[in-house]
């Protein structure tokens, strides 16, 4: 009797791990989604609700290194909002979320930027998501075009 | 002398877990120092040590995706000890380690890698390491050029 609460113990304890990885691969999914979502509807705030606030906040894109989610969100802003730019279309694929920890993982994957004209960025990121009392969110980022 | 009792409990608890960072964090910055040097004096599998020797280590360059350990050195000896290529001399910068729970981190930093002739490539990159038994070794890297 004694073996099979034991087990039993063991098993709710596996369950219950179980789950709460697998709830925070949806969260982290949802942010990144979310993040979509609010790109593809021309809302720039929406997308950078999904970094992390901070100063610290840091960006290597191709050879380029970037710092703090303000100035992320002017950048964004100027290259994206200003005269004659457009958003375009973001679309992600490939996507792993692999976890580190309880508080921390690291998510793979594709983006695409189909624009009406020109050509179509497209590239690699790994973003780096540690949770906070708010919820998760990215705290590196590293993207490159192809 | 209950309360100081515990004062000094939760002091060598914080002095543990600091040494223990602090630790890990020497024991990152010696693999990467250890491929810096295997790289200079033309030892690719002891560069490739760095590496978790799995077929799931995944590298991200520019645009390009690939995956596995052996796969890694073939193409770093093909591109690197070819005829009439050279290794060339690697240097790291910028060196961060961040510590995401006990046994996983991630380390930024630049690369340049000095040509006797033609261009000197150079960059980022972010490694996730994760500790195993055989201690850290990094299992993704992203690398994009200037």
């Amino acid at each position: 009797m004694k073996r099979r609460a034991l087990a039993a113990v063991f098993l709710l304890v596996a369950l219950t791990a179980a789950f709460a990885a697998d709830d925070a691969r949806q969260q982290i999914l949802a942010v990144i989604s979310q993040q979509q979502a609010a790109w593809n509807r021309g809302d720039l705030e929406g997308f950078m609700a999904g970094y992390w606030k901070s100063p610290a906040l840091t960006f290597f894109s191709g050879g380029r290194v970037s710092h703090g989610w303000q100035e992320a969100l002017d950048h964004y802003k100027a290259r994206y909002q200003g005269e004659g730019r457009e958003m375009g279309t973001l679309e992600f694929s490939d996507l792993k979320v692999h976890r580190m920890g309880r508080h921390a993982a690291y998510v793979t994957g594709r983006f695409r930027l189909a624009m009406s004209k020109g050509n179509n960025p497209q590239g690699l990121f790994t973003l780096i998501f540690r949770k906070f009392p708010g919820g998760w969110k990215i705290v590196h980022d590293h993207t490159s075009a192809e």
